[in-house]
């Protein structure tokens, strides 16, 4: 009876510890995945983009308004910066939380490095840059944005760049830093400083060699050529802003959504009902196009053949393609109140759609913008799909 | 003692069945794997990139002379071409075949379709185009290559297009089709018929709107517009080969390792010592960079900053790095006989190069291009990362 007792224990506990956490968590690759953030619930949906369907649910994220997401280059994990200052590491194949911190008071986006080994995060609140490591968010470095003796800027527009940089904009400093990270957790910061002022936003192109920053305070754009630092700042798009300005403004376009391709650079005007398409070789305009409203996220499909507009209220129920090879708005879809973010799959087969009144993702195929499914929600606002993991800037 | 006995087999089946299966399979993300094809030993090494480590083998692939890879979506499947008419499907995390037909008698690459429902080969013998099922290789399409009553052609230069598309070439037929597949399987073509003698390679370009086929028996290089292609094939770039097929050709380029950067089309100068940089926008050369040896393929790091070049015999144990901004050859790294692939991970941080006779597999860091480690495979030719899956036309 001994050794009944003695194995039915083994078979239970071996059922019941090692063997169980395997079953439970589903053998899968991570390139169809993606997270939703419910901005109001707290949480993120775990989604899969080749069958459209929700996988998983994750709770207790802290408060996800301007919540935004970055992904570890397996794929597997996802970094959720919340505007509280949490910064969470999710398993995506466990559906949980691996790591959770509070790293700072206020904070608005983060960045992964080029090699997937740091995570870093802009704050408000106290203002400036903390860099994690992307294994166990233990503290890496913290580089307070000090731009002049005792005074403290707003970190906004962070970004990674080649070479394991960081860039970042000083709302207050008027000033962009360019942090760069060694293996050995060196951080050497170089400083730009008469960048114009109170950069609100940035990003860099595709290819990570341009820096680009929206000012608040006056007209133009900030750029640097991280293949040139040593030429400094650079305003491009003198008139950028001018008129704009004195418009009522709803909603600040964020430069994430901006779209570089090709030839164009395309450009919300802000506080009009317009999208700027620019030349990028010259930065002269090409044209503006009359939009539905006003645009907040302006994101160019895989292909560059098409752009996908939303608008800030009282427009937020529509959405619009543009296309880039017509210059012209091609369609219009009225698909419910609060439409807040697009996601196009890898390849740009699809295009999910977030509509936080109505508590919907709804997905269209991208050939004839025709409806293929919608899959429930809570007040979704971010989609974000793992293949980001392998895009610079993103 | 019955009780005993019965626990103790259940312990033992529960041990080495189901449970097992989970112990052996890792669950980790698919975002930093890849494949190495082991040429002469009918094996793919199945490598991580975050780490510079080989997780596994998998032999049984046949003749892997001219292989090539395309991976699922999700980042979990490759299917690999082998020039024998094997089609194989491999389980990344389990590490093993999961389905393997012999498709047809002599072929040469495939693609995998937008929406990665479907795998697409083309074949020398018979000439023609197949499409499987990318879920269990069941054959979907046979699409023969008969451009004349009763006489078929090879078919090259397959790659997948926008709109889950397929565009290929006809050597023998002087065309290029466009094979459509619906949800429903029905394939539509679209023959363009007058696109120049004997294509013998293709690509798209990385948005997906534009076809490009080297011609064989004729000067230039048939282009078609996919977004227009009522247009039909037109011709670029009339002055190239004119002079090249005088001159010892050891290696015809690949197509799909030529690059397309911004404004630049990097092309090989066929037989000659040298790149040719074409500005995209009107076909014309920029300039001829001399190089160390016949070029083979030509790789764009994900900045467009640097192009790596290997060379074809007798000069194949060099490697040259070419600036795109400097239009020059930074650096000529010896790194041993036989330079066959090249391979930069995702975000280019790090550049992976086959070494065939050497049995190895060298890394170098992409900033400085300093060494970082040597991993060994048998043979190595063509390295293949998981990223690819999300890329039009890889």
């Amino acid at each position: 009876m001994k050794s009944d007792i003695l194995l039915f224990t083994l078979f239970i506990i071996y059922m019941t510890t090692g063997c169980s956490s395997f079953i439970k968590t589903e053998i899968r690759g991570t390139g169809d995945l993606g997270v939703i953030i419910e901005r109001t619930h707290g949480s993120v949906l775990i989604v899969e983009n080749m069958t459209n369907t929700i996988i998983g649910r994750v709770e207790g994220l802290g408060d996800l308004s301007h919540a935004s997401v970055v992904f570890h280059r397996s794929g597997q994990y996802a970094y959720v910066f919340a505007r509280d200052g949490g910064l969470t590491k999710i398993d995506l194949l466990q559906k949980k939380i691996i790591h959770r911190i509070i790293q700072g008071g206020n904070s608005i986006g983060g960045a992964i490095s080029q090699d997937s080994q740091f995570v870093a995060v802009s704050n408000y609140i106290p203002g400036g840059v903390k860099i994690f490591s992307a294994d166990d968010l233990k503290l890496i470095a913290d580089i307070p944005a000090e731009y002049e003796s005792q005074k403290f800027s707003k970190t906004v527009g962070l970004v990674d760049a080649p070479n394991n940089q960081f860039v970042y904009s000083l709302f207050e400093g008027g000033q962009i830093w360019l942090a760069k990270i060694e293996k050995d957790h060196t951080v050497t910061i170089k400083k730009f400083t008469d960048t114009g002022k109170e950069p609100y936003d940035g990003l860099v192109s595709p290819d990570g060699r341009f820096y680009l920053a929206g000012l608040f305070g006056e007209n133009g754009i900030a750029m640097i050529d991280l293949w040139n630092t040593e030429h400094g700042a650079k305003k491009v798009m003198q008139n950028y802003g001018k008129e704009d300005l004195r418009m009522p403004v709803f909603k600040m376009p964020h430069f994430e959504g901006w779209s570089m391709c090709g030839h164009f650079a395309i450009i919300p005007g802000v506080g009009h009902h317009e999208v700027i398409l620019v030349n990028r070789s010259n930065w002269q305009e090409v044209k503006r196009i009359t939009t539905h409203g006003q645009p907040v996220f302006a994101m160019a499909d895989p292909q560059c053949r098409n752009v996908l507009i939303n608008f800030a209220l009282p427009h937020n129920d529509t959405l619009q393609v543009l296309s880039l090879e017509k210059m012209q708005i091609t369609q219009t879809l009225k698909l419910g109140p609060g439409i807040l973010h697009m996601e196009f799959t890898p390849k740009g087969h699809h295009v999910w759609v977030s509509i936080r009144d109505k508590n919907e993702i709804q997905i269209f195929e991208t050939e004839k913008w025709t409806y293929v499914k919608t899959i429930p929600a809570l007040n979704p606002s971010g989609i974000f799909f793992t293949n980001r993991a392998h895009k610079i800037g993103l």
